[in-house]
């Protein structure tokens, strides 16, 4: 493509309410332009690397074996009613009434629409399993869309759903996407990996999240460097640890702590680390056990993992911490100095807790603290559980190494649904004994649009945007210093643009008359990932210079050469 | 493809509320799938005809130096009251309310969205002329969807805007879309006109529409077989005759005709043909007539073309019909025994009838008419206008033969919207000068999911769909007769299509365990254009049995030479 036929549209600053460096640079970089909130328009530029990432994922979606179809953006209310998500899906969920007023929604998923597809199509075990996957248009109401297209309010995904007899077959198909998603984005060029996550409103048992690497991302990852294990910091279990609990050494001594209320404060009044003291937090039992309050105890520089704790039997479901009130009755103290010395009430301990000795806890009298708590001596012996988040250092669960921390951009998503949807609407088909049974499905999503600024993300400096190979608008940028004015340079560049054309590279040639530093600087910032600078001064010596957009400095190639240099950069 | 690996779902009836023939096939071949009153999902095969259909369209808009974008579906109302379309719109435009209660809109057309990217990012002549195009889901909130994709409420469109520095630049633009619509229909394998069009509630001047050519199609063309016009019925001129009007030879008498309303009763009741015959319509002039009552005079079997009488200077715009109680006041009648003779007001008659002689007329005495009514003679000579559609065997108006009437359905529209956009939303740049200018705006339109019903509307039998090569799902079908059972069949049909799809062919495999004479008809019904039977019969003696789907009865082919024979047909 010549700039000359093509749209460039390049801003020296960023608006003011992009936050994060890929909307940042996509806006700079003109691949899109903002209608509305959260709503954009793809330029010609963000266009061709949208389609780039579209073609890459429909072709391994084809590869193993899911058949595409194309799924409408308006649904009828009906059908979510039907399957109860009228009600459960929250303001993010577009409702509307048409002219004759009937309530219709702008789909931000499709399990209700394929699913009345294949209850109306699919009869027999014998057209089992089938994988319909579409890339569409979906509406999600954010209530404060940001970040660019990365949580947009119209975006593009794709999203694939599976039916079959069996949850062994499920259980394959979830495997095969799984490799499939791999697959998919390491084609893409990006640093990624699969996490065990929690399955969130979608529903369902069972699902792996997809997260591009990059530290501006909005989920904490726990993975292991030596092994595939990768788990949401929610969900990773933190292991008890190897060694034993010492022996008692210190005696029990209340101590005045005047004012001190938080861990920081204690350790610091003390003058022991955060890793000697213990913080006692309460929360509400459930109607099981009378609704009385649970003490839970976590190491003092430990997180608690609420999604842990409101797993416990006994404890209330949401979690619910104890109120003011019930904290001073059940232990004559306020919160900032409790702990399990005297308390007559139900203690869990994490894990970390349960091997610890001559520690410091409240005392259950405001503005005292105990120091030289020992388990068994000074409180019985408590329920042990895993109550606190992973921290980096952790050994991996899988026990294969010790854990990292990093952050994501969940990019991509499998479940495996069972049999949710195909329950609440009737999904049906007739097995091999001639008997009706209920479909197990899966779903499987990736946000195609999102990826564009995940990548960006992941990849840019201070100049612009660093694209991978495959999902780069361009492949080769050649930037003529003087197209308009050098007979030499114009037959150079136009040469070169027809020889690497002609191999089937999307090459650019910047033909736009402008200044130099002008041409580099825009072609830096639109983050093509090669580029040839055609010069008189080089051309009078048989020279062009290559630079690749991560390279420090560029490359002098012989003009005979630089095509084939590139074209194999490109293939090899 | 192979069958087993895709999804065919094809019905042996229609549903009922499927009225046409494309509608009927595509439920029946399993295209599309009804989600909501003219909502539907593209299933696998619908969606292959889908893309092929979009690529095409795709690949000549490029070549025509059109830029691709894609601009949002949800849109903001403020750029539509900012263009006046919020007010002027009526209930097509689905509207609604997001979550913080501010207006939108799903976009029907984008000329305001594009006209806003453009406002805000092109400045100088020198970006000049730009055309963006997209292929994007359109929702049009329809009062009665019907005949499937053809009246969707939701459908893909291509929509281009072209943005110039001149009207002369504009003009070049509109003629090379002109031709760039030409070489996609001609590609899509569609027979189709361009006709002259009127412009309708888009707005703007100078505009054709492209319609496929189809028995059932909703809208009349006039054409000349003899050279390229074409025109919306309504739009065509009617030209004067050449004949001179005849002398008049009958006295004027008054017949009594009672109960005579219509010029079929009329005709009846006097023996003379209805040709013979006046009719008189009396409609309201504007106020700078003061509201008089204008009379129309039209030929008894000619039909009144209401554009054109609104188009006559002090007829009241849009045209509005006297009421029966000014017609009495003004003519002493009532409406079927009304005419010219006696008429003191104004009157308008036909180019037609202004070279009649001796004809018919109302009395304006009910239940009377007068014959041997003349020009001149009975009551002034009037003026004269073209009133009236134009019939088949009329003068074409571009002098090159006569008119013939066809049906058609529209499929492309192109307009010279001029500055009405530009204007509204003060869309300007620098000319030459450095003075601000507004912009000259075109705009481009093609039905995309629509060409797939017009498509079928124009090709089919009683069994079914016929493909164009161009946009067919798959290119040839290889229909084996006991694919499970016979290893010679199995190896025949396997070696086939590894043949085909070897040489960049679309072939679709039929492996289903079905009866050889379902599998026939679901192939016919889903009108592939080619088709390879294999059998054992056929292959004992080295032939396998070639079909056109168009031919009579099939060809046997050397099994040898199947794969070169339809490779040559398909590639021509």
């Amino acid at each position: 493509m010549r700039a000359s036929q093509f749209f460039l549209s390049t801003l020296k600053e960023a608006p003011s309410d992009a936050e994060v460096i890929s909307h940042k640079l996509m806006m700079r970089a003109g691949l899109i332009k903002r209608l509305a909130g959260g709503i954009y328009t793809w330029m010609p530029l963000g266009l061709r690397a949208l389609r780039k990432v579209e073609n890459i994922v429909r072709e391994e979606m084809n590869r193993a074996g899911a058949i595409e179809v194309l799924m409408p953006a308006v649904q009828p209310a009906e059908l979510w009613q039907e399957s109860g998500r009228w009600d459960f899906y929250g303001p993010e969920l577009l409702r509307f009434k048409d002219r004759h007023d009937r309530d219709f929604v702008i789909g931000p998923t499709h399990e209700e629409v394929i699913t009345d597809v294949v209850r109306k199509d699919l009869r027999s075990y014998r057209q089992l399993p089938k994988h319909f996957y579409q890339i569409q248009t979906k509406f999600r109401d954010e209530i404060r869309p940001r970040f660019g297209v990365m949580r947009g309010r119209e975006f593009t995904m794709k999203d694939g759903y599976s039916f079959h007899s069996s949850f062994e077959d499920l259980q394959r198909e979830y495997r095969n996407m799984y490799d499939t998603y791999h697959r998919i984005f390491n084609r893409l060029g990006l640093k990624f990996r699969a996490v065990a996550a929690d399955t969130g409103s979608i529903g369902g048992t069972g699902s792996h999240e997809f997260h591009v690497i990059a530290e501006t991302g909005e989920d904490d990852i726990a993975y292991c460097p030596d092994s595939d294990f990768a788990a949401n910091v929610e969900l990773a279990e933190a292991l008890a640890p190897a060694t034993p609990r010492p022996a008692a050494s210190a005696a029990l001594t209340k101590v005045h702590t005047p004012g001190v209320k938080t861990i920081d404060e204690l350790a610091a009044f003390l003058k022991v680390p955060a890793t000697a003291t213990v913080k006692a937090i309460v929360v509400d039992g459930d109607e099981s056990t009378g609704n009385q309050p649970v003490l839970l105890l976590l190491r003092g520089d430990h997180e608690l993992n609420e999604v842990k704790a409101q797993k416990i039997a006994g404890v209330k479901n949401p979690l619910t911490f104890a109120s003011p009130a019930s904290i001073l009755a059940a232990f004559g103290a306020n919160a900032g100095s409790l702990g399990p010395v005297g308390f007559a009430g139900r203690v869990v301990m994490d894990r970390s807790v349960a091997v610890m000795a001559d520690f410091v806890t409240g005392a259950n009298e405001d503005d005292h603290h105990f120091t030289g708590v020992n388990i068994g001596r000074d409180f019985p012996e408590a329920e042990i559980a895993d109550l606190r988040n992973v921290v980096a250092g952790d050994p991996s669960p899988d026990g294969k190494g010790t854990l990292e921390i990093c952050r994501g951009i969940e990019v991509g998503h499998i479940f495996q649904l069972r049999t949710k949807y195909a329950d609440a609407l009737n999904c049906k088909f007739l097995n091999e004994q001639g008997k009706e049974q209920i479909m197990e499905m899966g779903c499987y999503g990736i946000g195609v649009s999102r990826i564009l600024g995940a990548a960006i993300e992941q990849n840019n400096d201070a100049r612009g945007i660093i694209w991978p190979d495959a999902i780069a608008p361009f492949q080769v940028a050649i930037v003529p210093m003087g197209y308009a004015k050098s007979e030499a340079v114009r037959e150079a560049a136009d040469a070169l643009y027809a020889q690497l054309t002609a191999a089937g590279i999307d090459a650019f040639l910047d033909d736009r008359d402008e200044r130099p530093g002008s041409l580099l600087a825009d072609n830096e910032l639109i983050g093509t990932p090669h580029r040839v600078v055609i010069g008189d001064r080089g051309l009078k010596e048989g020279v062009v210079e290559y630079q690749g957009r991560r390279d420090a400095e560029a490359t002098k190639l012989a003009v005979a050469d630089v095509a084939a240099t590139v074209i194999a950069k490109l293939k090899g």
